[in-house]
């Protein structure tokens, strides 16, 4: 079968992988559409990084820690399908059912994560395993191109949820990429008032705007804070001097959550979070339950993921979508169509 | 009338200065007692640092900003005293009843922190300005040296109210000043089922184990998480380096309260926190119920506070109590007694 896998930094294609196997509680599924994560970006241009900061740290899960980054890497957890072909006495839906599912795959080995791998096959494949007792079928005939970005979405309710956010708060959303996006539409989902986004850039404030935001700021005209005060603020950018900037400014009480993923060591003064008493929260991923959530309000209407796709690429093209996805102006959400 | 003020970083004995005098609302009382407070010894040593801090902030109270450094500043905002005075047209409490108060003055011009002030008198002097809604009688004939640590045990009682700690939830408390002091006698109090206390000093652990830790660890013989899986993680050494440690170390979905006051910048890793979604609950100081809360449980008897104080000098002995608090084998509170 074709994929696009990570080598030397690189996404190439490859036409001459062969099918995966489904074992007992598996099933072999045809991707209908995989959505490129910013994380997969980070992960190509910074995978030794990212290895050795889960491996430096205890108490957190240590799967990733055994991926060879010298051998091509399997990634693509935002991902749509069609049952195949179910694993030995596996009960799963019938031949051509779209779902879809969180990117975990249970084997007789133990949970695997769906994200970066040199044996488990992602998301950027023509076929992948999943766990039949994790599928969710796709419901009311919704565009799978779309059910492919239940998973994004789902970080973004998972950060609302954890800044449990009231419907009189007023939510700051730092940086408009996918997960910003993704927080900005649970606010307003979750029915919050005034919802405000930062971004630099022009496009991205629209598409903002389309998502759901009711006021949107350029950073370049001046902090949000000289014009904003919120209750929560959502750091959805993940480089280096947010963290701090948003102590130093934020009003009495507010609570952060940190949603940007940044791997880089960052200088903060906590006297600023103390002498305000400012909680932050980190987040990171969602539950199962948030999971599912996000694919019924996607699949009601209650969220519309159409304005974040911003491109379609086949898998012989996932290399070229990977650079073109650093222009913000340009793109949001590009989906691979195997 | 006699004070101890802060001159060019060293506290000076002064025996001229006048009686304060109190203006409608207020009352003048004579200091019983006044605890040295480990912020008072950070001011004398960093002033500037601390009113630039402070000042490069938005939205934190700015009354601080007005301190002369120049000048002679009065400090001590830990304190017990008698009423000597009312001011005019002012209820209170008869002469002579025993009181305390969180450490605020209202005044004709607003509201003044009794903290650092080149004008209004603090607890390290003979007489000082109370204000008379404010003012609470200590009950049950408490020895009123015992008193003077409401403050700093509403302070701990505040960081445990804002970790919302249950009882089953293992608490670990790094650093035992007065502060974790503090942390660890609300802690049990609350009816926490472990509560583990971390320092270097042998000393500093056994008043930890006097003070309610079930058990008590000594991070020279390695990393308290190595023993210790806690749900709730209180920072009170404030130092550069521990938060960015706790969150490399701590358990997944942990909390962390900091309660230490690190002035300095700090270097922290947000993909350690991001990765295991730990919150960070940023304390300060405490609501006026928990400084009341707090002097009731000292006086009911559910906190005793004996054990923490080390030491008593007099007005003229100040400066040399602030170089021997230095030294956590020997002291943890002292009182000055004027």
């Amino acid at each position: 079968m074709r994929a696009a896998v990570l080598r030397d930094g690189r996404m190439v294609y490859r036409d001459d992988l062969p099918d995966p196997s489904p074992g007992p509680g598996q099933v072999l599924v045809e991707v209908t559409a995989c959505g490129i994560c910013g994380s997969d970006l980070h992960f190509a241009s910074h995978g030794a990084k990212v290895l050795a900061a889960t491996q430096s740290m205890s108490g957190s899960p240590s799967a990733q820690a055994s991926v060879d980054l010298g051998a091509d890497i399997f990634m693509g957890h935002e991902f749509s399908a069609k049952v195949l072909q179910a694993g030995p006495a596996t009960d799963t839906f019938p031949g051509g059912t779209p779902v879809t599912s969180i990117p975990v795959l249970l084997g007789a080995t133990g949970v695997e994560p769906i994200v970066y791998s040199n044996t488990t096959v992602g998301g950027y494949a023509e076929k992948m395993l999943l766990s039949a007792p994790l599928l969710l079928a796709i419901p009311n005939g919704l565009d799978p191109r779309h059910a492919a970005l239940t998973e994004p979405m789902a970080v973004g309710l998972h950060a609302v949820n954890k800044a449990a956010v009231a419907p009189g708060e007023t939510a700051l959303v730092l940086g408009c990429g996918p997960i910003g996006m993704a927080i900005i539409a649970a606010l307003r989902n979750a029915g919050v008032h005034e919802v405000v986004a930062a971004d630099y850039s022009a496009a991205r404030r629209k598409l903002a705007t389309a998502m759901g935001a009711h006021r949107t700021v350029d950073p370049a005209q001046g902090s949000p804070f000289d014009t904003v005060t919120p209750k929560v603020i959502f750091e959805a950018v993940g480089v280096p001097g947010i963290i701090d900037d948003v102590l130093r400014r934020a009003p009495v009480g507010s609570r952060l959550v940190v949603a940007g993923v940044c791997m880089e060591p960052d200088t903060v003064h906590p006297f600023y979070g103390i002498a305000k008493e400012i909680s932050v929260q980190f987040v990171f991923a969602y539950e199962p339950a948030e999971f599912a959530a996000s694919l019924r309000a996607i699949a009601e209407g209650e969220i519309d993921v159409a304005p974040l796709i911003t491109g379609e690429v086949g898998l012989d093209g996932v290399s070229a979508a990977f650079d073109e996805l650093a222009d913000p102006d340009r793109h949001c959400k590009i989906l691979v169509t195997p």
